[in-house]
């Protein structure tokens, strides 16, 4: 019945041209150690194996699992035409690059549609889609009841900026327009099936059209209006863009049963130990003995809350003081509900999410590792169609000249690009199998192995005794080193002038040691250049680093000399001037003190530790970014419920008097 | 060489009787998954493997390996009459005991030694040691700095009872002469050679002799002199008397020079961030602004401390507030210096500690199986040696007969003990091999299964009803819906009587309340005991603590209702008796809230929870204790140092003044 199948689904052409796909691929792809049942991710990935094949109706031109899935059955592509060429090309290469991005590759297949998705997935319009995204959150800084001035003291700073109505709305409606845009291209791109199966589409829409209606009422009022909704839906946009955060979401939502249980835990060991409390600390006869009552335990939910923030050691030691000094034995109480609450059950609330969430990262690792198999396998059975010369029908297999027209077509890290495209070509025959073709692209998991530029080769044996003596890490210790004296001598200025008046210090000192030491600083820069040459100086970050900082340092100095003169005693750090001589120099301190840094490298441990925090910062974006989004949200539900709660007080004395006590 | 050797060495008798030890019982023993290298434990074992065995000089009468490591040479033992016999059960007997309770064979073995050791390790010897080093710890509560009255407030409390010179002193020697009776048993046991290497018992040695010295110079000074080193060190006695927290010592010294790097890391963050800030706030020629220059950035010393208690949070916003009012920029420098200093650095250090305790949990099982499995072979030898009737001299092999000697004298949990002589009595042929030996006691690892005893078997139908219904578990939750009826009740009148005056209150509805309540519960007690027998009431730990609450309530309700009549209108709570009944009725009130955590084996999570925090309790003693080692040490030499420091204030109305603000 195949061919036939063929014929009905002319715009169907993948699952029409590779019948084995829904059995022989699907059971290849379940051979690897990853469970083809887990789908951590939100979105729904096609399993290319006979189970998914097996359904009704595939999406009309949707890359899913054909229809035909008898192995004997076998379509001959003799109708792929020229045209039908470059889009087996087209699919490859995007197939390639979903499996780069560890994209799904449930995505509409045909021409346009393929250009439609290369153009929406290219850096230019995600980073347009991530502005928008930044402006429409940023928007809360200016909007009518922000308070941003630079001073955040009530009694100095002015009034802030008001928008005049109808700015940050149609700011508003620009962003409004390209999220609908997006919305737009995303649905069509998966397809009516899957658009219908994915939630967060259907809330995307559902956001936008609250947003939009929203938006419409604020300008009928002329922005009057006190509540405005679509503000506390804003940080939804940032979720739904990012498909980590969702995992994320999901994940936390997977903790909530298992923290139920111990927070139900929690409420009653609260409970217990609130009732014990109140009989305990009872209002007795003696006025001056009862404090603990007055002050904590005066009627059920002043215990409540007692007990509750001493569940955090916020009021630690405060609430058992009064009962404490009445009697020694009352400590046994606070002590009891400290361990039990705070060690106990507490730390047990922190094992149970870290248990779960380790599974959780493991899961998303699996995932994101299944779908780059499955997008590099689709992109070899696309290619294997294209086959012009099959070599056996039982074995499927890709020429290598195919795959050399789509690499070049592949946005990726040149450096993989290269080594895969040497592989290709070093390849016996001229022909990929399967396992050939997936091993291919292992090197996207390979850290790239950075060559540096060669050092110059000097012909005069002075530059080459120089090159060495430079070029040596001795010259690098010695650099650090001489950081580390000027450090030092900053520190020890400081101390010194820690308690002297503005009008009694005397710059001259620290500026002739920063001279000295910024010159140095220079001189190792240009020895290091010309032991290494440019190119190769500069391919060390912590050379980059340095150099920048070093000139930096040196347009200071060399401006704060034109307009104050070279250092000599009496140089007054309060002279004015475009920045006062004071600020110049306590710049220069601070970029010297940063530039101390350069020392990580060079110590193995601290090396160690910053390359660990580099990466916890790439992993933990995922819940900032969920940070962001629970912050913003009671951010703005806050605004609009503590409307007007606080008086900032307009007495200056009062104020005064108070401040001046608080410290 | 072998019998010549055993003719050397007559008291050495286990090394002599048992030529294999050496090779074929360490080879057997190297085979289980644990590494024979491996010596978590402080003390030191006698592996009994081919390489201890080629020691030069074995301890004499010391059970270590043997020379004679020929497994050809065979020392008959022919030479073992009625006195050896009865020496080598017992040798079987303290090596199985020494297996149960994970210690170490590394001792004497001879006749004399072994009553010695058995009676040394029995429960009252350790019971007099340990109630010892509590004695000893707990004198300083009423050593003459001592403050220990039942109010802390130094208003009201009167002067603390001093005693007597020569009182505590007298104490404290009779501590150090079971001390030193507890020494000199330990190092006879062990032997010379083993105590040379043990560095605890010298230790324990010089900080008896340094304690006796401090004495004799308190006695002769009549108890005026200020400095008592004697003090500090007492902790080191009960740290040297648990092996697990010196095992918990150990490792916490193992970790520290992986936790020196991360604090050198946070160091310099420190140190960098500290001369940032005095850079960023320094001082400016606006008085009113520069508060952050004051009060926090003034010098070094200043920074550095406003810093450190930052990484700690504890002055988290106040520290940031005064530059926050000048510019918002400034916060940058606080939520960096937090972010990095606190939620990385410092929780790298956790993680670290946690990495680190982990693999010393692991070897400290390990090592436990080790000595456990290790005793256990060492019984076996011992008994083989006394085979009568050798089957082959090829295979050791021990006569269940003898292991039937040997097992009644061994302390052991008698369930434990049942299941094994069960077992050895169903032996085919009575004979054990070393395998076979070494499977009987894995028994001791099993949690016993609780057999509860029988219900009573009546004739009556009705009984049996009665039995049907009261036994069944649904009562049990019938039980709780009244407990928590109970409570709510309490809850309700508390709520209702928070803000009434002592004298207006009346305790009618609640004393009426309560009253009845009890008698559920004595009924709920009887007809259970009636349903379920007495014995096997008692046998449920749930039964227990329910019956004993219901107990002391029912004494209490009587008592009360025999001061103060029943519970009538006007039954008013300030009337004084030998408690009031105010005391009276809220002492009730609190039992019953206590009787109330008899739900938690009905709610699985929650009996779940509460078995995992016994088990925390069990294990975290070794750390407890190592606390109370430490506390009690700083505490110790802060008394020293501080002596004086604070004087407290004797103006009454200026401390009335004072701590009528506090609060």
């Amino acid at each position: 019945p195949a061919p036939a199948e063929c014929a009905l689904l002319p715009s169907f052409s993948l699952g029409a041209g590779r019948p084995r796909l829904g059995t022989a691929a699907g059971e290849r792809l379940a051979q690897p150690p990853l469970s083809m049942e887990e789908e951590a991710g939100t979105e729904r990935e096609p399993l290319l194996s006979g189970r998914t094949a097996g359904r009704g109706h595939p999406p009309r031109g949707t890359f899913g699992a054909s229809d035909c899935h008898d192995p004997a059955a076998f379509c001959t592509v003799q109708d792929a035409a020229g045209a039908d060429h470059d889009l087996y090309i087209n699919q490859a290469v995007v197939f390639i690059e979903d499996a780069i991005q560890y994209r799904s590759i449930n995505h509409r297949v045909d021409s346009k549609s393929l250009w439609l998705y290369r153009w929406y997935y290219s850096k230019i319009c995600q980073w347009v889609l991530s502005l928008t995204i930044t402006l429409i959150l940023a928007l809360a800084f200016i909007e009518t009841p922000s308070s941003l001035t630079i001073t955040s003291d009530i009694r100095y700073r002015g009034t802030a900026w008001e928008p005049p109505c109808g700015l940050t709305e149609s700011i508003e409606l620009i962003c409004f327009l390209v999220f609908i845009a997006d919305v737009s291209v995303k649905s069509y791109l998966i397809g009516w099936e899957e658009f219908r199966k994915t939630k967060w589409l259907l809330a995307y829409i559902l956001i936008l059209v609250v947003s939009l209606i929203d938006w419409t009422v604020s300008l009928s009022f002329y922005c009057t209006e006190t509540v405005r909704i679509r503000r506390i839906l804003r940080p939804f946009f940032l979720l739904q863009n990012s498909s980590m955060m969702k995992k994320t979401l999901k994940c936390v939502n997977s903790t909530l049963p298992e923290m139920a249980s111990v927070v139900l835990l929690l409420a009653v060991h609260l409970c217990l130990f609130t009732m014990f409390g109140m009989l305990l600390f009872a209002r007795s006869k003696d006025k001056q003995q009862d404090k603990e009552w007055v002050g904590y335990f005066h009627n059920l939910p002043d215990s409540l809350t007692s007990l509750l923030v001493l569940l955090t050691t916020a009021n630690n030691p405060d609430v058992m003081i009064p009962a404490y000094s009445k009697n020694r034995a009352y400590s046994i109480f606070f002590i009891l509900f400290t361990v039990l609450g705070n060690l106990f059950l507490m730390n047990l609330l922190t094992a149970i999410i870290y248990n779960q969430f380790r599974g959780y990262l493991l899961k998303s690792v699996q995932s994101s590792l299944l779908r780059r198999r499955l997008g590099i396998r689709a992109a070899f059975e696309v290619l294997c169609s294209l086959k012009e010369s099959p070599v056996s029908t039982n074995e499927l297999c890709v020429n290598a000249n195919t795959l050399l027209q789509v690499l070049p077509k592949v946005e990726m890290d040149s450096c993989c690009k290269q080594a895969i495209l040497r592989t290709v070509r070093s390849c016996p025959h001229g022909i990929l199998s399967a396992a050939l073709f997936q091993k291919l692209f292992d090197e996207l998991d390979k850290d790239p192995v950075k060559q540096h530029p060669p050092k110059p080769e000097y012909q005069s044996p002075f530059l080459q005794k120089v090159q060495f003596a430079f070029g040596h890490r001795f010259f690098g210790y010695l650099g650090n080193i001489v950081a580390l004296a000027n450090i030092v001598s900053i520190c020890v200025i400081l101390v010194m002038d820690a308690d002297k008046q503005l009008s009694e210090r005397d710059d001259y000192f620290l500026g002739a040691i920063n001279c000295f030491f910024i010159l140095y600083y220079l001189l190792e820069m240009l020895l290091k250049i010309l032991a290494m040459g440019f190119k190769r100086y500069l391919s060390y970050p912590s050379n980059r680093f340095d150099g920048l900082l070093t000139l930096i340092l040196l347009v200071l100095e060399i401006s704060t000399f034109a307009v104050y003169g070279f250092p000599h005693p009496g140089w007054r750090p309060e002279m004015m001037g475009l920045l006062s001589l004071w600020d110049m120099v306590r710049l220069v301190n601070m970029l010297i003190v940063f530039r101390f840094l350069r020392i990580i490298p060079n110590m193995k441990f601290m090396a160690l530790v910053a390359s660990t925090l580099l990466d916890l910062v790439k992993n933990l974006r995922a819940f900032a970014g969920l940070l962001v989004v629970v912050f913003y949200a009671f951010a703005m539900t806050g605004i609009v419920l503590f409307k007007g709660a606080v008086v900032p007080m307009g007495n200056m004395s009062v104020v005064n008097a108070t401040s001046g006590n608080a410290p």
